[in-house]
């Protein structure tokens, strides 16, 4: 199954997956598609270098790309210490008082990370400068277009720009500023979501792009069926990020443990879209966690980038506590087919296959 | 195309298109799909015989079907007036304001219809009654699965019954009862629609009935890529509701004027799912009277059947008022795409020419 994607990534099998596992990114590289490695969680770029350096080694030579997030206009900047300052004792006190209900112990002594940085334009920037100093074919921003110079330093490296859009006048936005390809992200799909689902963004998006850059589709994705769906829609491939977070190679890269233990239980009707992880509305699995944000006398979230800044720790301390009620962590609608766990090479495979017994079963209806 | 359900149901085209509009019914059997006549608008049983008489002279003995609108739990029953006084006087205070605020003038003296009876379990039941008597098809009922006793009713005349669902569960729990053709219905849909979007729900619905029932899709269709998707994602075919609220025929049956004007108008953006239609989550057309109810000094909305009986002539005041910012219309996302007035022909001839299109270029990519 080839389309014009595979030609724009040098890819064999229009399948791109957002990870934030160099494990995974890699194994979807080999198996065809195109690897993307999220960023956000490299507060320190050389760590990011040295990341960066493995998949180099491990790819075969096989195309990757990044995701960054960079919203187009700059938030709040400064040191981790500046920007603390900004987060109301309030949202700490409720933080504090819900994890305690939860029962989530602290984290070792030592072991407290600082927020998440990545998250500050000024940081992401460093990403971009790090990831240019590698053979990446892609930056993804996972926030829509971002800043025009970015695109043009990418250009300048050969390097080609994705942004995801919710509406169709977004991806029109991206493209005139230069964006190459636009990933449509349906209200099913996990992370930074908008109202409008895939069935009927997709071809809004495809139509009003009117061929200037491939579509990938993403939301909602994870058999060979919606692959199939996606590209009669008009996309020239899936964009899948969710589907990757119960297979082996996540837990090698991430660690294992409760969050796949939640995921793997999750039905489909188990998400909320919240402004609880980053600010902004973006699908997570719901648990006591994004219940106890839904209560009464919880605070408002706080804008981009406070509120993850203010989150961040409590989510290190979930992800070591042993309750899969009590995690975070954002995941679409296809959280209801994620029931075991695999390596992407079987995962992808079954992709392919489905897709292909997808195709097959459609010329039968001619 | 033909699927098993065009076998099912008899029809050419696996089309099937619910509608108020017994023009646009007819209009969509005589096309070769299926036209399924909802029935809630009716108080007067006597009234839908009328009409189904006239569905019988103009659909050339082409299969037809009704929608009847009956919860599986019984709610409040009784004489309007019985039904009256259980209405808060805070809510039609509040009703009265608003549409005051909107400038939406009194109905003229002997123009007041009394509440759409058509919610109450007892009216529907009438309108099963009354339809079983004419050569329908199907009977589909709007709010899941319609009481066990309906469905033998409905059997013992060779007649299918259809039952909508937005979860795999009750999806399963339909076909239990013994309904005969599950409606998937996404979140993207007009009306009443779950949280589940069409691109996760409608595979996750086709793999729980392991081809015990045929699945239409339903949500965000109003295009043959669309419904290329759909079938790729497993259902047999397509139920449409929305995309034909701006035919001619609709116009002809049910008035033109300013609900028209307001659904060219709007964006896939532009609705919004609430309770204040029926009681129960359904996607309306955002407008002023959805605003007002989002308001702060808004009350919470009535349960099932009470609401749509509070509202109901407010509806009747703003669809003869002049202003396309104030009306009441339950209508999906698909709304973005409905932007010219086209006759039922024409609209149907387009979707297949495009389904067609979609095949073929989706067996270029192999």
């Amino acid at each position: 199954m080839r389309t014009t994607l595979c030609d724009t990534l040098g890819i064999e099998h229009p399948i791109v997956a957002f990870t934030p596992s160099e494990h995974v990114a890699a194994a979807v590289s080999k198996a065809g598609g195109l690897g993307v490695l999220g960023c956000v969680r490299f507060n320190d770029a050389d760590e990011l270098d040295g990341v960066l350096d493995w998949m180099d080694a491990n790819t075969e030579g096989k195309p990757y790309g990044v995701d960054v997030v960079m919203p187009a206009k700059v938030p709040s900047e400064g040191s981790a210490g500046e920007i603390d300052e900004l987060i109301p004792a309030e949202h700490r006190a409720f933080v504090d008082r819900t994890l305690q209900q939860l029962g989530v112990p602290e984290l070792p002594e030592g072991q407290q990370r600082d927020g998440v940085l990545g998250w500050l334009h000024s940081v992401a920037r460093s990403h971009v400068d790090v990831a240019l100093r590698h053979p990446i074919k892609l930056i993804a921003n996972a926030l829509g277009s971002p800043p025009v110079d970015i695109i043009e330093q990418a250009h300048s490296h050969d390097v080609l720009v994705a942004a995801l859009a919710g509406k169709a006048e977004h991806a029109v936005r991206h493209v005139d500023n230069g964006v190459d390809l636009v990933v449509a992200q349906g209200h099913e799909a996990g992370g930074h979501t908008g109202e409008i689902a895939s069935m009927v963004l997709i071809p809004e998006i495809v139509d009003a792009l009117g061929g200037r850059a491939p579509v990938l589709a993403a939301g909602g994705i994870g058999s060979g069926r919606q692959i199939a769906a996606a590209l009669a829609l008009g996309a020239s491939g899936a964009w899948m990020g969710s589907y990757w977070l119960t297979t082996s190679e996540y837990a090698q890269s991430m660690g294992d443990g409760v969050l796949q233990q939640a995921l793997l239980a999750a039905g489909s009707s188990d998400t909320v879209r919240s402004r609880i992880y980053t600010g902004k509305p973006a699908r997570l699995l719901k648990t006591k966690w994004t219940e106890a944000w839904e209560s009464p006398d919880a605070p408002e979230p706080l804008p981009m980038p406070l509120q993850n800044i203010l989150v961040s720790q409590a989510h290190q301390r979930m992800m070591r506590a042993a309750d899969p009620q009590a995690v975070s962590m954002p995941v679409g609608q296809i959280v209801g087919r994620m029931n075991e766990v695999r390596p992407v090479s079987e995962v992808f495979a079954d992709l392919l296959r489905e897709l292909e017994e997808t195709f097959t079963g459609l010329d039968k209806l001619r």
